[in-house]
């Protein structure tokens, strides 16, 4: 056991712990989930890639010593490489604005790069955790900054998984591609569509929010390096983040790129805010995609049947040979706990106040979760659900046969009241609209078959363009 | 003109206006939505009966005089009427914990008071607003106080709709009584149940809910009259709590009582949070029951079809015919708004500081909005939608016929996994599962035919027993 | 009284009245809110737009006549100069996807159209509302593009109002430039910064919201016009979506242009979720800039008391002189009730099912009173308080003096620990710092007055650069 | 290894696995957090229960043997006892509304009731999972059983959190009894009160808040079991939920009673948003006492300075010396994240359709996180904070010496015009309230001291009515 000292007092720390005194104590304070920062490894690599191109710039601008500098970009890289993690104890939850996970951080890389210098842990004199590791930063820029390149790595993560899901619903749109069957609106029948179209048009909403996704991720590349505590850059070297910055973006492979304004960027989460709200448009989208796939597979005899979901487990304890759309359900709820985080992530925003935001570790928490849930059941949609799709050919073709939202297609020809009239006789009686057209003298029943092709039906053009 | 006079400097007052100097800068602040307090009409009568219960114990512990209380009273009784609401001109979302709605309320009264003493307005030395009309209290204790008394009203108007509403859906559900379906879980075919059944657990769901709001009303009746400013009471005379809140009481029905801890009780603002969150119940329930009434009556000819919703409006101004469940879907968005509403009122809660919360008003409007559209939306969906939903009968039978659901009820026979079997067969091969059950040796045609009413099996009971 | 017919039944309409039967019926069906969507002007406007560009591609591409088009194109140029609002009666909270606001806008039209002629209202053979206003349209396309188009004025207007917000921290932040302050975080004394660098940073924040909000607007751009009914374009004509498109964009000023694909872009509601996410994003800021302005302001004698904000009415019925921050109190709750309204917004948009979202009037009038209630809060924030505020210039000068804050600096000096017991010994005493560094012979007070400028502090620099 | 097979197919099980092939195929489907089952700990216990109550029943109605019953029940033991929890290996968030955690149940008891009759696992013939372990059951009762159960539990251990935490501010509120401070509303200083009042007034809205959660702990006691897969009852014997609910309550101790509609009771979750709403209550007052105790401690020379809260760890990895309050601010995201649960605990409840729940798994990780996680930060907020306060007397009572608030008790002898006239001048000049009233002839220095003892304005009476 070795022992270590703040202003507080002192502590005992196990001999393989690389952690100090400061991680001991935030371990006792933030007992609450049992969930430890070693549980979001993209922000364990994050914090290494900020601290080696801090001590970087502190050599490079004479604020520490070469051998420090090389021992503590070398305890980084371990990190990196994915070494130590487990020494990232504190809990996700955590007061303090994430001092504790930027202690945690430092205690790690100073007893790491010691060790590289065959020094025994503790040895602070030579490598400090505060002096050293954390020279010219302050948490309210380190921490800041490693949680926007964690999320920046979630967020390449999640447009993969999303471009594989897109992949698959634009595969099913070219095999469904000419098989018709009836749209619907406010969940009633309302004109011809082909399933391929339908599946298109789900293709077409993932797209749409990896752009939006894509487009934002610049949101988590603006960071505050060289702000320091409250974005004055106090105790930062003059020039120090115009060699920081590029060196993080270097080494990280983020474009980061330093906030116009350090003090407003030290205290503003609205960048997260932002995001977030982005994901929470791709799980609005994904959530209704989920539920669109089990109503169009709801059945297997009295629903709406249009197509048939891959049986991935039986569905009931007590129902034999059900088969349930457990795939979507997953999605869903998912989603739902991404438009949860959202909120508490708008809330832990607006409760910042003055010079900096204290909830910022549930922020990234939160972040964490819908980006890395979102991603996951991406993945398990695609390959057990959306992959294995296959359409119920006949019925759709006997409904188109059947329908009544055909009369649509004649307004232009006879206006929208006479076809009124034709649609509700037509369900009021079960006869097939041609019949009852002929019935009440508004057209023969051999012109309307002529006129009202279904194919026709799916696209632009009127049939008065036509007659 | 008439002119007012605060310590900021004097206003000119147009002469027909009851109210003045205060809600003259209150109308200048808060330009914000443009609904004013006069559109929360219980909110107005709810200050009524608190300041005319106010002059009440004020006259009996001498703090005002038998004129000025008899004059206030009756300016109370005609708010209290209905009349001069139109007088409450402040912004619905207004700052200052309410003290602009309390100011305008204590001038209008004062003026109002004047008027049956026959003097003009304005001679605030016979009585004042704040001395006279406000004594003994404070906004910090008249307006959250008023602000519980409205909800409680509109909880009773709530309370009226829900039952209405359950009633429909008890009637529909005894004239259903025998028809039996297919019940569905996660939206695949389940086991058979009947239409009555159905519309009972709605009317059940409704009836629990109607249960939680009456339990929950007294969440309302707790109030702090008499707390004045901070809850200490400073200003209100020895023993005026314990006149003042039976007086209330008896006026406005409510059963007020004093909350224990008057400090606390004056910033405290869980209450609202509890009581929306039971709206939020509720909203969550109506807003499912729409989407099953949405769902049961898809189509019409490529849906559940299992119900057909009254026609209550032209569904589209494209497809002729159309017929849309427009009215669950106007309660599934005012379901959302309270659910929404939630989140607002447990913001402005939650940032409530020190000895007062300052966001009441946002708390009032949310909730004032909430009460009054869900019982605006049980109304028109009972009335335009519920007692019109027919059921469709032919359908429902031919698919009990040929259900496959129907093979769990041998399971406690034949065991789980033979009946998953059969189950599996009849599904690809589209065969009667009695045929299959013969076919794979499990059991005779005649003797399966001869277990499987359906009947029997929406209701407890093993066809082993009957075996 | 005139008579007008639907599939439905015969309504008798009131003869001042240019709505018809559709409307009718949305008026008894939809009694929720009491508000009408006249209370949504924009929405009128954009409706007008997008009623005058239809007719005109309907003209160009032969399927309504000349003088049809030209007594639309009138009808709709009076909806635009602000004419007729009123008979938009429908209510803001409506079922049916929008149809009944689409054929409210259809009917109002029509009517107006046919007064032009020189007809009586009803005579729909010559102008017809869904035959003539509505050709080539369904409410499924022309419902969502003037929803887009009024959020699209909303932001403009938002966004002037933020700008003039911006503007009045920009000048208060070049007034309180020079003027030192112990900055916070954590709600603890942090280190020194100017007063004028906190009003440039809440600048910054709003200046980023703006551009994150302009670059947004985007999103309301991207219109469906010519889908029709489920976005294949049935009974739009060939060429349809080509010529209505830019002169919708022509006429309203909005740049917008064709989506994609349209048969998602008929359902998706994405946009509007995502555009009300930089609304939430906007709201969290502005409500923690105003907790900022409050909490400043706490005082007058035993608060944080940094600055004073302008008096603008009294701020207690009972505690005489009290001035309170009510204008940063009402952008906090407008605020809160921006972030709920998200929520709303986000299930309505994840409730969407299949071919089309029914609840998009919910999200329309959602968004209104995001936009509009903001840019109303921002201009009572500026007007009302920003641009009156006064910084406490003696006590802040004060705390400078007796700040312990200033050990920070020493850091690169003597390090972290030492300059820790230092500033612990300090708040212990009571003495200044110069003192305390002497008694623990760590350095001589004079150097460190020497060294310790508060001015120098505010800014990047190490003073071992400068030792 | 082992091969298991359901109706989709053949599955190898390892050996040392209790789980079998319906675990096996959840744990390739539902790859989402990383968080099993077996970190909800009493959820595994409330499943034993349950299929411990379920057994007695089946064994008294004749469902299964002696043999069956016994070693079902001494599985179900050594569960409650802690044992094999690890075993619950499927996926915290999970499609198919808990049928995964059911079989995993079933499968696990099954398997080590066999090895308790000294058979190896998978001799189902034996003891069969879906026969015998989860006869007369099915998982749309037995899960929401055992998670309203789980909650139960999960309420108990909240309420003793709650009251240690409510005790520690007792204690202190007993300890600063006398001590005088200016109240304050809105932030500005408003009246006189003492801190013990303050405490006092924390203690009372956590005991209301307890109060609240014990009374609503009975919404988990209505409970569906004997409904199975619809709430209809199928394949459970006649008899059974009047044998198996005063079982599960015996064996639990959870007064569980059957719900009045099973079939209502299957798909209603609204119970669970109603506890959710009710925690969020509490979330919302625990974050408010955390801001209160964050903005009284500020400082500590800057700031409101009321009260030092104990130093627990070293605040800044930049600032020396800097205390910050980590405790509440783990207190406010933890209530800032049950907040966010109850709006996903909301949309999964309102997502339900037709006879059942789908989303439940999110409800019950959500609803375990905030009973949890609350329970947890009150424990740290009681010993690491609450217990260590200290009070600044000096500052208070110098404070409360100088302070201009006390005018208010001058209202009910001179008015509060002339009341604001003395603040005014107050403020303006800095001169003392005694002093000035004396200036503008209003009342003596002398009679105003005597009337305005800081003490006696701490409680309810009047001056008027000493005077």
């Amino acid at each position: 056991m070795r022992q270590e000292q703040d202003f507080i007092g002192i502590k005992t720390i196990p001999p393989d712990a690389y952690w100090g005194v400061h991680t001991a104590r935030a371990v006792e304070n933030f007992p609450i989930t049992g969930h430890t920062v070693a549980q979001m490894p993209e922000l364990v690599r994050a914090f290494a890639f900020v601290k080696k191109a801090a001590a970087h710039a502190n050599l490079q601008l004479g604020v520490i010593q070469a051998t420090q500098a090389q021992a503590i970009s070398q305890a980084c890289d371990d990190l990196i490489a994915g070494q130590l993690h487990e020494q990232f104890v504190t809990d996700v939850i955590q007061g303090g604005a994430g001092t504790s996970t930027n202690m945690n951080a430092n205690e790690v890389i100073a007893n790491r790069a010691l060790e590289h210098l065959g020094l025994p842990k503790g040895r602070y004199d030579v490598v400090h955790p505060n002096d050293h590791v954390n020279a010219s930063q302050s948490t309210n820029d380190a921490y800041p900054t490693a949680v926007k390149i964690a999320a920046y790595f979630g967020i390449q993560s999640l447009l993969q998984s999303l471009a594989c899901l897109r992949g698959a619903f634009e595969a099913k749109a070219a095999e469904f591609g000419p098989i018709l069957k009836i749209g619907r609106t406010q969940l009633q029948d309302a004109v011809p569509m082909t399933l391929g179209q339908e599946f298109a048009a789900f293709a077409s909403m993932i797209a749409d929010d990896e752009r939006r996704l894509r487009d934002s991720a610049f949101l988590m590349c603006e960071i505050n390096m060289g702000g320091t505590a409250i974005g004055t850059g106090i105790n930062a070297p003059v020039g120090y983040v115009d060699v920081v910055t590029p060196k993080l973006a270097e080494l990280s492979g983020v474009p980061v790129k330093a906030a116009g304004n350090l003090i407003a960027a030290t205290s503003d989460t609205g960048a997260f805010v932002d995001i977030s709200g982005v994901l929470k448009r791709i799980a609005t989208k994904l959530s209704k995609i989920s539920n669109d796939l089990r109503l169009l597979s709801s059945g297997p005899q009295a629903g709406v049947c249009d197509i048939k979901l891959p049986a991935r487990q039986a569905g009931s304890s007590i129902m034999p040979g059900k088969v349930n759309p457990v795939i979507p359900e997953v999605m869903n709820q998912v989603c739902f706990e991404v438009i949860g985080n959202d909120v508490a992530i708008t809330m832990a925003s607006e409760a910042g106040q003055l010079q900096l935001n204290a909830f910022e570790p549930l922020i990234a928490w939160a972040l964490h979760k819908s980006l890395r849930h979102l991603a996951q059941a991406c993945h398990t949609l695609q390959v057990h659900c959306v992959e294995g799709i296959v359409a119920n050919h006949d019925l759709l073709g006997e409904r188109i046969a059947a329908s009544v939202t055909l009369v649509t297609a004649l307004n232009p020809l006879i206006g929208y009241e006479k076809a009124a009239s034709i649609a509700k006789a037509a369900i009021a009686t079960g006869k097939p609209i041609a019949d009852v057209a002929e019935d009440l003298g508004i057209m023969s029943r051999a012109d309307m078959q002529k006129l009202l092709v279904a194919e026709r039906l799916t696209q632009a053009g009127t049939l008065a363009a036509q007659a």
